[in-house]
């Protein structure tokens, strides 16, 4: 038996459902069950996906079985349309679309009015008593063609070296100078005919064969055009970065063209189902009367409100749908409600009033807002349309940020043009007047002004600037920069290198580069920090945070969920605000961010001090003078997380950081010191090191200088000791970090047990309760995770830094990537920025490894992540694929990670 | 039936053999065997390693059967011997030594003298009619006793926390002291006798226990002592260190003592059986007369030489034992001839000479020089002693350095002490004036002076006053510091690290900070580049480089080699040396190297107006200008190597490496380009990276540039093509650097393959020869290694860059390791510095994992490693054991790398 290739659709009955996607396609699967279901939809027929595989199977022929079915579907849609494909006096023509399993948005390429020719011109011209639309139309089918059908599919080399696409642009653009025309528009009938015929000489002439005349081979030129646009650069690259497989092939779906420019009872528009901008239950969308499809994209003509809920500032002069044609409405609100009870979600829809007959052209899941999303799966699911799971996986984990941060008004923000764009390095939106510094911003908050801090770039010095300040913005800096982390970590609205702001701190004033506009202290900005945008001005903000609903879906997603979810937190503020958000522990606890100028400048001077110490008893009494400080940080927070783990990662970076760079701060430090400043600076340039990231830093100071370690591990003993005699439980996890060799751990340990012992003894706990605690390790070391099996020899726990590790993995310096990540990022050459989602390849390859290993050694061992990656969710996807005990991530991230980790535990039912 | 423990040797019989070294260790094997060859030995037994297996099994219980069968051969040793042990009148003394395997120089206990007591002194003086010898030898076994017996094989706290050792030897300086004496052999008989009480009573007081006067319960206590020490914290460590079992175990030779400080005639010595320093065939010793062997090694006396053939400066005024004791010293010299015949090796052996009676007390296989290996091993392959692969085998490696360069005489520089020592950075002595900068260097040279370039580090801008000196030397970098690696790469002498140096260069002087010596310009010094020793004055020389029989040594070992060994060489000049050195081929040619300050400055100039370029333009201009040298550096290399494989690299490091840093060199600069200076220094400011290692270079240069890669690659085929038309064969192998995914390659390789088809065409090569050439990647990155089965998809060879795959596998930055790597040394926490010798543990996987990986994908994928462990022995013993292609190391190392491939062969053909 011949092989089905061609499925029809139309008159109310089709060859297929929406669950054939595989097959037909989502444009071709929706567009059958559309039919099914009675809605109106021009007739049509879909080429399968198979047919498109075997198509490259056999070389890049289409299947001789093809042919036949194609005339019987064609023959099928004409009788059910009542019109005639290639005759002369009622002629069909159609759309020739391609349709992939899952959308591939503007990868492949469509053909329009295919059909029209010296043959059926004059029928349609008769039928639409408009020579102007049917030529329009007629020019426009020739540029489409020759560029995809002619040109491209064929692999030619571009015409002139530009493409004939370009050359036949040219050529309109000279008629429109000639006539005196600004627009295409305003050429006539007999100017658009003249233009089709020198459009057909330029062709024979640039690609050495005629524009075809014939409507059938037209048609199969569309046909072979889609299939082979399935393996052009675009599509091919975009499958790489999708993961989308190359066997799938695209589907082909010819239909019936109609038309909505065909006077004032034709029309055309889009929708959605319900608001995607806050999901409430109204129907949303915009038509334009007498116009094509294209034209309410275009943006050229200001679209009209469907209804009344859909009015805002720009459309409330227009008519409305409702009113204008209010049966076709209701018809559509009716096709809104079958739709949502099919498909069980909220529709984006297309649809083209021909000559007062509403047909629908396209229908699929409709984007939305984070906010959307959620009261959409809550709407949902309690009016039984979706179960708790599918709720779930309806909201995006990425979409949460949005729901807890005050973002702009979507319909605003929508028509207005930012001044300049960066990276969306903190999430959420922030209006203020701009500063320049940070004194500027904190007297600024003291003033109860909202600020906006903008900087080059931001240092440790910024940071009572940045807490101050309710939005950030830099010029340079990655998503990984020190702005980056620092505002990602408080959840605050932050743009990082906006490249093209020239800022002169001096005078306070920013240049915008490419419009030449200069920004000057005090000016009002408002700052999209999802998106990276920044825009002159006051835009309306929604606060979203609030929602009750969010708190619902939380507690829903968390009965799904079976991998924990920590909170990296340095202050007991973090610590509450990520409780808060539901962290169930602190996955890490950086001990040197107390140095990082918040609060008292004391620890830090105690700090340098140790560093510039010259004998071992100088060093030790500065430690002596430190440890109170760094006692009381570790408390607090400790406290805050009661009942819960914390991991507190031993001293990590360089000493050359904290050794003060100014000369005003050299000459405190050695005044206080009543040393020289000559010696401070020889102090600090002995410590300077040529690759810091890979120098001194971490256990290797602990190891050169095991009084340093010894003095954090008694402070965290203590503390613990101290919270327990209060009554409260607590369980210290001590955190040893950049190691590559178990010796380190064992070093390490001796001295961890030694202190333990010391400690239990004199708060004389050694009988009673004692003092629980856990010993681990970081593995950010490659050498780390390739020996795991060693390591978990002397560790209970590992915390993968998949910052250090992606870093040392590609021997790429994350502050030093600028210079390069782009192009590899532009090229393709690597399908997104490793710092933001793990690399699963390469690093993922070494932390599958060491989970393997460490377990192999230590089956309970616990294991985690603490790098940027812990909040993001592929990446955590992948750590629950690898069995990891749990996730950390900043505080604001904890509701990201709970849900990702809901979703990958379902995923993983689903498919078992 | 009873296990055998104990092996009794004696009187010209034995019950083991030299084979029997896993029972008996080496001593105990080798004095066996002496025994056995009737070479007269102080009779005794050994306590098998079986033994010292079984105590550890149980719980540290010597076995029940071990008391009876150490009586039984007690008893043979006394008849052997003719005294009897414990004996009031005639008493028998015994020594107790460890002895494993493997010789573990200083890291076990010895006890001399057990069975000394109350009983048996009275009959001990009688005997020898020397009472100071008697009470002498007494309070020397009490103090070994109780501190190797009583105190740290009981493993108790060291006594008033400095142990037992010290306290009883400050009441020797007590006694010295209220005597009035300067040294222990002023003090007499009754000093000694009261000394030894002393000792007895601090003994009770501090260890709680008396010293045992009964000669059995000494002699347990010691053979327990022995045993517990092979679990010393010094062993065990070592053990480690050389991969030497814990299971193994050590044995215990219980010997007859004997003396030889008896009187005149009596006397002790050690001896070579050829002379160690150069290997010629002479019997080569010292001795001393009535004296003990300690007094032998201590050197407060000058030892005699044994014979004529021994004497030298120091000795030449002192009696040979050859005349002395004619009769003794022909039967000496019998011993010799039956050692060598029976164990085919140059054997050091021990005697003593007691009362005119000649005993052998040890013997084993000599330490020697690599000129003493390469002669030995030649002279006993010519005698028939030897076979070619023994031969082979008995020269390392690491010796070939000795013999490849002019050594200090050894027999000199034993005696003599240096000033200050560093790390041994390039191999061989020099000797000659210092000179404190590049240019007086260069100035010295011309004028036909040998000079030593003395500087606090050196830098690009040293390499002329470098390769002028005859050696350099620094005070600060490590094993892979610049002047480290540039000196290696030349073969020339280096020192670096040499810490106690200040170095003034602007005054031209250097003072040593322990002594307070001030070196100044001028003054002459003698380096050895292979220990790191700097001695003042001109010491005298051994050039050994021009020894045939190295030539034939290396041919034969060629016999055995079945990888291939290359060189890294970045001019002709390397490439001949490597190629004279059996070089075959370049495993590395860096394209930088010509932009590192030597021969002409125009390329750097050219380098760095290219990247000062800001546009694409400027770009292209200036890599045209850089074209020619890139093309005619090229050239000669590859005509130099004609006939073999050249692997080029791309442009490896950072591009602000060759900005201009001095203020000079910037105006300079400036005033070419004519643009300002601080446009060049703001060029150089964007260039800056914090981690440059991991930063914008190699392939991500390419990638961003891809116009750099372009010229490289146009370079290298248009010199193939030249050479080719000239009739000369050349394989260019072009090496992308740093790549991290197979993109990068395919990216670059479009450019390669496009720039090869029009170089074919323009030379008109297409249609005849052509030009074959080999595409590949350095393995450098982690994840290339992770990922190499993908990486080999576009490869046809992988190159293991070692240093930076070290650097990344570990997160140890090469220039910053100085300050916590000898900590980790010192502390054992690793074994040995990664830079030196591959990992084989950490980046070892890694390499393993790329070679299985890369191979899986393209079986005929040839792999090399070009990283500074090409030419350390145990990484090429690795490298042959993951059967990797070839090694490619620095010219003056092909020899050691030639060998250490032969010997990796040879024994896995043994093993197998």
């Amino acid at each position: 038996m011949q092989k089905k290739y061609v499925y029809t659709f139309g008159g109310g009955a089709a060859e297929g459902t929406a669950n054939d996607k595989n097959l037909l396609g989502g444009k071709g699967a929706n567009l059958a069950e559309m039919c099914s279901l009675g809605i109106p939809v021009p007739a049509g027929f879909t080429i399968s996906t198979e047919c498109c595989t075997d198509y490259y199977a056999s070389g890049c022929k289409l299947p001789a079985a093809l042919a036949g079915q194609v005339l019987a579907a064609l023959r099928k849609t004409e009788s059910v349309i009542g019109m005639k494909y290639g005759d002369a006096a009622n002629p069909l023509l159609a759309s020739c679309r391609s349709g992939a399993r899952l959308s591939m948005p503007g990868m492949m390429d469509t053909v329009l009015n295919v059909g029209l020719c010296t043959a059926t011109i004059p029928g349609m011209i008769a039928k639409t008593v408009n020579p102007r639309f049917v030529w329009d139309s007629y020019r426009r089918l020739i540029m489409m063609y020759a560029d995809v059908v002619m040109e491209k599919a064929e692999g030619l080399e571009p015409a002139l070296g530009k493409g004939i696409r370009k050359i036949l642009d040219e050529k309109l653009d000279e008629m429109k100078r000639a006539k005196g025309c600004k627009s295409d528009t305003d050429l006539d009938a007999d100017d658009l005919q003249q233009l089709a015929e020198g459009f057909k000489e330029l062709i024979r002439r640039h690609l050495g064969k005629p524009f075809p005349d014939d409507p059938i081979e037209q048609l199969w030129g569309a046909i072979s055009a889609v299939f082979k646009s399935w393996n052009g650069k675009k599509a091919v690259s975009y499958r790489r970065i999708e993961g989308i497989p190359d066997d799938w092939g695209t589907a082909v779906n010819i239909q019936a063209m109609v038309f909505g420019n065909m006077g004032e009872s034709s029309a055309t528009g889009v929708a959605f189902t319900r608001d995607p901008a806050t999901g409430e239950n109204r129907f949303y969308g915009e038509w334009l009367m007498n116009a094509q499809g294209e034209d309410v994209v275009a943006g050229i003509r200001t679209p009209a409100p469907i209804n009344d809920d859909t009015r805002n500032e720009q459309n409330r002069h227009l008519v409305s749908m409702e009113h204008a044609m209010p049966e076709i409405y209701r018809e559509l609100d009716a096709i809104r409600s079958t739709l949502e009870r099919r498909f069980t979600d909220m529709m984006d829809i297309e649809f083209t009033i021909q000559e007062g007959k509403l047909w629908m052209l396209q229908c699929r899941s409709g984007k939305r807002t984070g906010v959307a999303a959620l009261n959409i799966a809550i709407d949902m699911l309690d009016e039984g349309l979706i179960d708790e799971t599918t709720a779930i996986m309806r909201v995006k984990p990425r979409q949460l940020d949005e729901v807890l941060h005050p973002i702009i008004d979507p319909n605003v923000e929508k028509d207005a043009v930012p001044i300049v764009k960066g990276l969306p390095a903190g999430p959420g939106a922030a209006c203020g007047a701009l500063v320049f510094n940070s004194e500027d911003a904190v007297a600024s908050s003291r003033a109860g002004r909202n600020c906006i801090l903008l900087r080059e770039e931001t240092n440790p010095e910024d940071i009572e600037g940045m807490r101050a300040a309710v939005g950030i913005l830099t010029a340079r800096g990655g998503m990984t920069s020190h702005a980056a982390l620092v505002a990602r970590g408080w959840g605050k609205c932050c743009i990082v290198g906006a490249g093209s702001l020239h800022v002169d701190s001096e005078n306070k004033t920013a240049e915008i580069a490419d419009s030449g506009t200069v920004l000057k202290e005090g000016d009002i900005v408002t700052l999209n920090g999802t998106k990276g945008r920044v825009f002159v001005g006051s835009l309306p903000m929604i606060d979203a945070s609030e929602n009750p609903r969010f708190q619902r879906f939380m507690t829903m997603s968390d009965k799904y969920r079976t991998m924990g979810v920590r909170t990296n937190a340095d202050t007991a503020q973090d610590a509450r605000v990520a409780r808060n958000f539901g962290a169930e522990g602190i996955g890490l606890f950086r001990t040197e961010h107390m140095f990082y100028g918040e609060g008292s400048d004391e620890p830090l001077f105690c700090l340098r001090k140790m560093i510039l110490s010259k004998t071992a008893e100088e060093r030790k009494a500065a430690l002596d003078e430190l440890f109170p400080f760094i006692k009381s940080s570790l408390k607090g927070t400790m406290e805050a997380m009661e009942g819960f783990p914390v991991t507190i990662r031993l001293l990590d970076p360089p000493l050359h950081e904290f050794v003060p760079q100014g000369a005003e701060k050299q000459a405190e430090l050695a005044r206080a010191l009543g040393i020289e400043v000559e010696e401070i600076q020889k102090r600090g340039e002995i410590l300077h090191e040529s690759n810091p990231m890979m120098g001194h830093r971490g256990i290797r100071l602990g190891i050169t200088y095991p009084e340093v370690s010894e003095m954090q591990i008694r402070a965290i003993f203590e503390c613990a000791a101290e919270l327990i005699k209060a009554g409260k439980r607590c369980t210290p996890e001590i955190m040893v970090p950049v190691t590559c060799d178990v010796s380190e751990l064992e070093f390490t340990r001796k001295i961890v047990e030694r202190v333990h012992t010391e400690v239990l003894n004199r708060f004389g706990l050694a009988g009673l309760a004692g003092l629980e605690y856990k010993y681990g390790t970081m593995i950010e070391i490659p050498r780390a995770a390739l020996l795991a099996d060693r390591m978990a020899e002397s560790s209970m726990f590992f915390s993968f830094g998949t910052n250090d590790l992606t870093q040392l993995t590609y021997g790429f310096s994350r502050d030093d990537i600028g210079g390069f990540m782009n192009d590899y990022l532009d090229l393709k050459l690597l399908p997104s920025d490793p710092f933001q989602t793990i690399d699963q390849d390469g690093v993922g390859q070494l932390i599958t490894m060491a989970v393997k290993k460490g377990r192999a050694t230590r089956p309970e061992l616990k294991v985690g992540i603490c790098g940027e990656q812990g909040g993001d969710p592929a990446s955590v996807d992948f750590c629950y694929k690898n069995g990891l005990t749990y996730v950390s991530c900043s505080p604001f991230r904890v509701p990201i990670a709970r849900l990702a980790a809901a979703q990958a535990a379902i995923k993983a039912a689903m498919e078992n």
